[in-house]
């Protein structure tokens, strides 16, 4: 890996990947086509690029019962243990209504309520992972989703991944369809005959899916379209250069375009994590995409001080953010940017990718700036209600009146002035 | 007004504004144009489209004392109350941290933290309302953001409105620049001389200032692109018809886009407001305006019963709703779907536009489905934390390694097991 002096304005070379111009156009005639024809159109796509030709979309209970059946005890244990610690720790995360009474019996609330129904795209292929159905459903469920469904494409003989279904049930889940790509999304925020719209889709997919997102973005609600995933390591002379180049490569297996950054005021770790990395990257069976994810956006700056590695990091922002030092609890109390900080040596990343409860869908490329990861709060929506008496009015209508006047809108003045005419007093 | 029968599917004639096409042109050129050349591009712009010739954008402490000692002290007053009102209400949304401690002197967190900065664009002329400089200010001020900038463009006399210095003095604000449209938005995205970049931008605008917003997305965080203002009254026949036609006209004198429905189960109340439109809609100042809403937006439907009428506003997802009947409260239980709920007919919405506190920044276009009014969530960002002890990752980490091996993330695997090899305990 190189090893650079870390200087005031780091600046990481980072190639988003570019939405391709060719796909838009097909995503655009495959919602068209969707819209217009419905599940005919759905299983016309399925065939044509899944290769499966299906007569139902919906998986039925005996395949549930088959995946469940067929997998492996104690990962079914290790999911239900994960699932566990998810679901604990989102419901921490719930909110309260509140109720704020005002003067004269009069009051205002924040109504924080569910949304009706939530779509979660699960990728097909070595990119369906169980660990993303328990981050993004067990979320919308805390929440109180009334309706949350799963979209992923089957293989060719018209199946969806046991470990899909399997975590699917675990997390709660029993309404899965096999359909994937632009299609799926357009069914989710068009509703087609088998599938009824929904008014969110979460989870992450290929370029069709995510241009997809964008163009349905507006009739439905949509989660962030992340970018390539990241990590950056702050650690000092106390890490193990093993132990950081693993935790390095676990973030460069994910693709090409991922990003590893290590961060250390020790020019003895950076040249050992240097060779480390090359060491092991011999051994993994993902080689090739981990090599060229730190051949192209992977960095080991070599920081005169701690809080300059800080400063550097609240300038990245990076999504994932590891601190392996002396004192790293101290050291994490002055990060400002981050989507999740993983403490000290035992708290590696896969920790909160897979099991310590937290969501591992965060924001990328700089914009834990000003977003967060995936949480109960992306699940509901929030309504005012005002309540004002008779005599709260007459109390404030002169007020509202003459602010409305200050505005040029007459109207509004007339609004609550209309009241003041003596007609009764019901409410 | 036009009265028809509600039937099931009510569908209302929506024409959104299209973006228009060469705007995004000039839009692009005057981001680009900005980025490169900095304060010399915004002199440039506002002496060309707002025909102000300035030397300096920032607005002095002499030009706000001015502002405020020239304005009206009631008014003063009036302002100061609702900030008060809205500051209060917004205080009550405030989060705390989450500490939540697992076995093993383990714990993962949930740190909430204000965004480091946030830029409020505040439309020109008679658009220039201080009523949202108050709304879309304090909920940032509220969630701690460090700097809260106001950008809005000056008259040809280089002056912005005494009522927008003075709301922004009450609200707390003392940087504000006298510069507007896309180049405002692109100055607050990427920096220039005078003006640092910010993290978030929110608040109304013109075409140009929406399509910059989103252009720049993604670089910073925006707010909604708002569509047109919406009502919905639910009525009985206890409503006084005077009442309810000068809510809906309230609405409709925004812009001839804006929406006005009223929904009734009394058939002499739909009369009776029909004619009341017609009779104040020639007393109001913005008759012309307020016509065309009404002529293309505004309906009355008759329902069958009030279930009927609560199920249609259910699948609108009004911006505002007023429910005038005997019972409203009881009503208001039922709606799963609007942006804000005003109760009975001393409740009318410019109470909640001006002064309860609730946010009057609102969703519109259905979108009430799955988003929320702005609030102080908006201003916030949510960091995960998370420690796990040597003794909690030896007995944890077997599982960890197993999932990822499922996933055949073999990295994330070696991540965890990377620290069995016994090397000491730091940390």
């Amino acid at each position: 890996m190189r090893i650079e002096k870390l200087t005031n304005t780091i600046s990481l070379l980072r190639s988003v990947e570019q939405a391709n111009a060719d796909h838009l156009t097909t995503v655009r005639e495959v919602i068209t086509d969707v819209r217009k024809n419905g599940d005919l159109a759905l299983f016309r796509y399925t065939e044509k690029w899944d290769g499966a030709k299906l007569t139902s979309l919906k998986v039925t209970k005996e395949e549930m019962d088959e995946a469940y059946a067929n997998f492996d005890r104690q990962l079914i244990g290790d999911l239900e243990e994960a699932a566990a610690n998810i679901r604990v720790f989102h419901t921490e995360q719930v909110r309260k209504q509140i109720d704020f009474p005002l003067a004269n019996n009069s009051y205002i609330q924040y109504k924080i309520s569910p949304l009706d129904a939530v779509g979660l795209y699960v990728p097909g292929g070595t990119a369906a992972y169980p660990s993303s159905v328990l981050m993004n459903a067990i979320p919308a469920l805390v929440a109180g989703v009334g309706r949350v469904v799963i979209v992923s494409p089957p293989s060719s003989n018209g199946k969806l991944p046991d470990s899909v279904l399997v975590a699917a049930r675990i997390a709660g889940i029993t309404e899965i369809y096999k359909v994937g790509g632009a299609q799926a999304i357009a069914a989710l925020a068009y509703g087609t005959e088998s599938i009824r719209a929904v008014d969110k889709i979460t989870g992450p997919g290929n370029s069709f899916v995510a241009l997809a997102k964008r163009e349905v973005f507006g009739r439905v609600a949509i989660d962030m379209i992340a970018g390539p995933s990241e990590i950056t390591i702050i650690a000092d002379e106390t890490a193990y250069a093993d132990e950081v180049a693993a935790d390095l490569l676990a973030q460069a297996e994910h693709d090409r375009f991922a990003s590893s950054v290590l961060i250390t005021t020790s020019e003895t770790l950076a040249e050992q994590v240097s060779s480390e990395v090359e060491r092991q990257l011999k051994l993994l069976p993902r080689e090739e995409i981990a090599r060229a994810s730190i051949e192209n956006f992977g960095y080991i700056y070599i920081a005169e001080s701690l809080e300059q590695a800080v400063d550097a990091v609240n300038e990245l922002a990076p999504e994932h953010l590891e601190i392996i030092t002396k004192q790293p609890e101290e050291l994490s109390k002055k990060i400002k940017h981050a989507g999740a900080i993983f403490i000290g040596r035992f708290s590696s990343e896969p920790v909160g990718d897979y099991f310590a409860g937290t969501n591992h869908v965060l924001p990328t490329n700089s914009t834990a700036r000003f977003s967060s990861g995936l949480c109960v709060d992306d699940f509901v929506k929030k309504t005012s209600v005002v309540y004002y008496s008779k005599e709260m009015w007459q109390e404030q209508y002169p007020k509202i009146a003459r602010l409305a006047r200050l505005e040029q809108l007459e109207g509004h003045a007339r609004s609550v002035e209309s009241r003041s005419w003596d007609k009764g007093d019901s409410q």
